[in-house]
């Protein structure tokens, strides 16, 4: 069985597990048809693309199940191969059935992500678009959805091909340079040459940077909720995302572990961390717990500081002297408590009021929450990296742009700047797949569900 | 929203739940084609039934996915009516976001078993073999998929067919008397009445009979293991399941509560428990523990008593005394630790030696399990009653063609007899749907799963 090998027609089931009315099996291959024919009760083999047969799948002379059979010729479908899918009743017993039959007849179990290799190797798409598959399946926000759908439909590879353009008619220039080296002739303009390495820096960086909001739009947005116990942090939680999740009481010291759950607002994806109070303790498992605390904050996109406004908010404030200085600018302090405030001066600036008891402010703390992330970008149509790979194949090409940039300042010569160059070319192609190794395709599939 | 209301157009996710490559969303009724349309970058207004179409669902402006939608028209489709399949990526919101576009367009969401509800009202299916659908999806058996395989198939029903023919004969040759009543003339012979009835209530009481079997095949046969402390009960589980299930130690009473799992022998299910050693206990636990013993071996189909075959085994057999009477006739015993025998003569007719420790005998414990089930009938190609419903309506039939053969035997004249074979016909048709009524309609749909 070889990941690579496109010769053989390979099955998989491609709807989720377990019992359901109807499950769905893919079969791609040059042989897809032939295969399914001789388990169908129906003659498959001259019709056309596209269409759909009803029938019986029969092996080893007994009934398997009544069936509708999808027939994809040529390179009309999703592979870009012959293809069929079994649509049949949702019992796994006949899953298994209809895959053992299709096994015993030749075609081979599907690795993951093989379909879509497939696909890619077919030129369906392109590798940034095969990448986007596995993420619009997993996708679980609006956000997150709508960024792995304008990749899908190539958006981010016609930005890519664009930049690839340029740098390519940089080359051609340098390039021509190097066939009359003898000559010593320099027919590239030096300052056009940096503006134009200029224009693709800017992009590149425009690119990396947004990756920030796509890693956290992909995997949500960590938020811990720290401050001092019995603050109502677990309070808040529970408000916010509308259960009981922690246990709350009036006793210090109550949450323990750090508990964290999962918040859609607005079509993104946040994370909330409910931790430990901090504070000086001789309890040994609380105070591993505030450790952890200082840990969860600092690894943390935003973090909740929730005060009581009705006691000494000075006091409260200093434990912030416990986070690391380089997260302090990205902390919210949210004043609880405010049903219980006895109007006394504790009013603190850039606070956000709330009552986690009642349920107020809430909505007004969630705005608060999307003002910290950059919604411009997302609203302003720009593409977002979401891929960690993407990311370091960017910051590669801008390594070696910025080495070819100083290049120039330095006056070296073309045929040492054209190897930059080349190596510019090598990262951004192995994004869309233009360039590629075989460990470069199993690292990327291998991550795929099976039947995809 | 009405259950029975068969003008709406339904929608509903109909593969498994969670995340997966592909989710497939079905829709029926007479909007399915335009309310799928309204939402669709193709136009499928004007298509061939049965084929497939590549594009875009768009709803709100925004592209929620590439799907490929599948379209059926007329009576050609599963449900009798024109209806549709979208293909989609299996993200959870993908598929949520389809289903709000569906139903912002003038869907409602399908009620389980609402598909087969309708394949049943449009005449795509008797209500036998819908019911054989939820059977179909359930069955984790060989012998349980074959028995719903062959009950959607039509079998059971064409049986029933014939013995309703064979009534209806009857019926109007006693309502024919009936019309001459006045001149007191007996058309009918009631030696001829009597033969035709006797074959009627053979056949009657062959399916009624096929019921324990058919039970057990579609819930698993229960087999306890009991036995005296530590003679190795859950040892054998463990190496009849080839696991290790149930935790096994050299003291006594280690299990408490009955651990069950499940095995599938030659395509039966068996559902194998394993119990508290019966002993004289002061631990009130492990006392409650064998209590519940006794009741798990009375309910159970076969039993599976174990003894060490190197102790007492007169003692050891005592224990079954607790046992009701009624019960022992399904006793299997089982001699274990045969690895330990010391040679004397603790032989016993009858038992099935056997090592749990070493993994010895077991296939022929196996082999002894299959022969407690009538396998006769399995391979006879026997039509097997599978439905509790089916099983009572059946019994209500033979009631009602006793009370007739009593009639004829006590000269009861006709149109007395012909209530009695009215009622018969009636329990007879209520199988098929024939005879049908909306509670009986929602009793059975409502057991179904959403999306069939």
């Amino acid at each position: 069985m070889n990941y690579f090998d496109t010769e053989d027609t390979i099955c998989a089931i491609t709807t989720g597990g377990g019992m359901s009315a109807i499950a769905v099996i893919r079969i791609s291959g040059n042989k897809a048809i032939n295969i399914t024919n001789s388990i169908f009760s129906k003659d498959i083999t001259s019709v056309e693309s596209h269409t759909i047969h009803f029938g019986t799948i029969i092996h080893d002379k007994s009934i398997i199940d009544e069936v509708l059979v999808s027939v994809f010729i040529g390179n009309k479908s999703f592979t870009g191969e012959e293809s069929i899918e079994i649509s049949c009743h949702g019992s796994i017993y006949i899953q298994n059935k209809i895959m053992q039959a299709l096994i015993d007849t030749g075609c081979r179990n599907a690795t993951a992500g093989e379909f879509t290799m497939r696909a890619f190797r077919n030129g369906k798409l392109d590798l940034s678009q095969a990448e986007s598959v596995a993420d619009l399946i997993a996708s679980e926000s609006r956000v997150a959805h709508d960024t792995a759908m304008k990749q899908l439909r190539g958006e981010f590879s016609n930005k890519l091909q664009k930049l690839r353009t340029k740098l390519i008619d940089f080359a051609s220039l340098i390039e021509l340079e190097l066939d009359f080296s003898e000559e010593d002739v320099e027919f590239a303009d030096r300052q056009q040459l940096e503006n134009l390495l200029d224009i693709i820096r800017i992009e590149l960086k425009k690119l990396i940077s947004s990756f920030k909001l796509g890693n956290v739009i992909k995997n949500g947005i960590p938020v811990a909720i720290i401050g001092a116990p019995n603050v109502g942090k677990s309070s808040l939680l529970n408000c916010l995302l509308n259960e009981d999740k922690a246990i709350v009481s009036d006793i210090e010291g109550t949450t323990r572990d750090a508990i964290e759950d999962e918040l859609n607002i607005d079509g993104l994806r946040f994370r909330f961390i409910d931790t430990a109070g901090i504070r000086e303790t001789t309890d040994s498992i609380e105070h591993l717990g505030i450790e952890r605390t200082i840990e969860k904050a600092e690894s943390s996109n935003i973090i909740l500081f929730v005060l009581d406004c009705n006691l000494n908010i000075n006091n409260q404030l200093e434990e912030l002297n416990k986070v690391k200085k380089e997260c302090r600018e990205n902390i919210l302090i949210i004043a609880n408590k405010i049903d219980l405030n006895n109007g006394s001066n504790n009013k603190l600036k850039n606070s956000i009021p709330i009552s986690a008891k009642y349920n107020k402010g809430i909505d007004n703390l969630k705005k608060e929450l999307l003002k910290f992330v950059n919604t411009k970008e997302l609203s302003n149509n720009e593409t977002i990296v979401t891929n960690l790979r993407h990311y370091e194949e960017l910051q590669l090409t801008l390594n070696e742009i910025n080495i070819v940039i100083e290049g120039i300042n330095n006056s070296v010569t073309g045929d040492l700047l054209a190897v930059n160059i080349r190596q510019a070319l090598f990262h951004l192609g192995s994004i869309t797949g233009e360039v590629n190794t075989e460990t470069l395709l199993d690292n990327i599939f291998r991550n795929f569900c099976i039947g995809k």
